[in-house]
């Protein structure tokens, strides 16, 4: 009997990712959720949202994958204690997430939302033109996210620094890292990229306390989760001047309702959660990729490290 | 006595460029319009608008250079025919042309003009992620601006193409040269980038027959001169759907005034002729490196050719 891989996750996509495994990996029968045959059989499992029964349903689960890049949605406590849980890092991931990021410190280091003000005003007033070399753009999160993002913003000249918790090296970036040395990061930076993954500690991140740490008029892009920024308290620094803008991809909840006080405001932009996707090709192949390499007994990239959370 | 370089454009921008002089060449008389002391003394000139009457009031004049990228300004018939004039090639224009385009075609190719739409409407409304690889970026005219910006875009994965007049080699575009190759560069172009000299021959370039060329539904950055683009035909484009979205950096008259048409159409953005601006510390050095070259009898980069107008 041939392992079973089940996938559970947007159908449409999941017919791509059988037509890659039946090329590439015809050895395992791959099926898509909820035909998924006999649960002895399924030895590993790819799910945005896994099943609440996993750990009774599956007693033969070698592999769990999050089909995106967070495993936030994920309730480890509903997981079998020792059963690897490995995050997607694919390039179509890395690649929208670099556009995106691109495209909002560009924005606003070429004054873009004030430019379509008045525009809007019929106003032709030209600002004053500064180098990428002036603005200094700071990611929170040094990931592989994190590290694509920040090279892309030094190949443009950028003055970058980035954080996380655990010390990194990135080239051409003043990298901090801990609680010590947040304060010095966060003095230094006109533009926050939030990049954090969601965690207890990052739960809530964003708020007054850490936005009047920044330098009066700094601005924000967030593409982490939604619950690690206090709407109220960003609302609050928009209005009194201490963030001059704002750029949002993810909220809380999602979708964000309409009466919602984030969608009217002049110096916010919001998107709906489109930063960066799975691209189900190159999915596929990197979680075939994983699997030979569980199969020759080698280390998996990505794999996640529950006491961290991530 | 000192040979006098005399400055004719903005004069704070002068006061740096002063500066520069005085550190770096002091064996030259730098001078701010319009006290230049002794007309015949008076062997360099930098300027936005040169004198009308330059060519009988500066006698023993040796080169002339643009304080900008272009020289559509210059009325040639008023300078002597043998006096070498240089536009203005330096690493300040480049990079803000860079961040522009790169900042205009992310834009494009992300939606997010529907998406600023949509949050006009308070709708969470996510569209499909198409990669960068999908998406066709034309670039018209392949000085040092185009290449530089279409390095740029390569290296993003954008599908690249470029057209200019004279044949061009560029690592990893499609390049194309001439009128006959002009329709198939169209054909295959989703976004159309214009970074043209304004010549005879590209005055009313951006035309109706022009855009219907590209496939329908492309969009258009003008990056280039405002006589280059027909307004009428692009509003009449973009109100059929052949054009899905333009960007304008560059308008006919600038100021564009606050009657046009073009402010207020929901599918135009406007930006006031900043895209890319020279930096006088970086253009000072520039010039005197070109004054360098010409005392060891050497080529100048940027030395424009009458004939062809750029």
């Amino acid at each position: 009997m041939r392992p079973v891989f089940a996938y559970k996750a947007d159908p449409q996509r999941g017919q791509i990712w059988a037509e890659v495994f039946r090329r590439e990996m015809p050895e395992v029968d791959f099926r898509i959720w909820p035909d998924i045959g006999e649960p002895e059989a399924v030895r590993y499992l790819a799910a945005w949202l896994p099943p609440a029964d996993l750990a009774t349903r599956f007693p033969n689960l070698e592999l769990l994958f999050s089909t995106g890049a967070g495993v936030d949605q994920f309730d480890f406590t509903a997981l079998p204690p020792q059963l690897p849980v490995v995050r997607m890092v694919e390039p179509g991931i890395v690649q929208g997430m670099v556009e995106y990021v691109t495209h909002a410190v560009l924005d606003l280091h070429r004054d873009r939302p004030a430019y379509r003000r008045a525009q809007a005003q019929r106003l032709w007033q030209p600002l004053p033109v500064r180098t990428a070399a002036e603005c200094r753009v700071g990611v929170l999160g040094l990931g592989s996210l994190g590290q694509a993002v920040l090279a892309q913003l030094v190949a443009l000249g950028f003055d970058t620094a980035g954080w996380s918790r655990s010390r990194h090296a990135v080239p051409g970036v003043h990298c901090h890292a801990g609680a010590d040395e947040l304060d010095a990061f966060l003095a230094r930076t006109h533009v926050l990229v939030c990049l954090l993954p969601l965690t207890d500690s990052t739960r809530g991140f964003l708020n007054a306390a850490l936005f009047a740490r920044l330098p009066r008029g700094a601005s924000l892009v967030h593409v982490g989760r939604g619950p690690q920024l206090l709407t109220a308290d960003l609302l609050q620094a928009l209005d009194s001047g201490q963030l001059a803008e704002a750029v949002l991809d993810v909220t809380d909840p999602e979708p964000l309702p309409p009466e919602s006080l984030l969608w009217a405001h002049p110096r916010l932009q919001i998107t709906p959660h489109i930063a960066s996707m799975t691209q189900p090709h190159s999915a596929a192949r990197v979680v075939i990729d994983h699997l030979r390499r569980h199969a020759r007994g080698e280390a998996l990239v990505g794999l996640v490290d529950r006491a961290r959370g991530y």
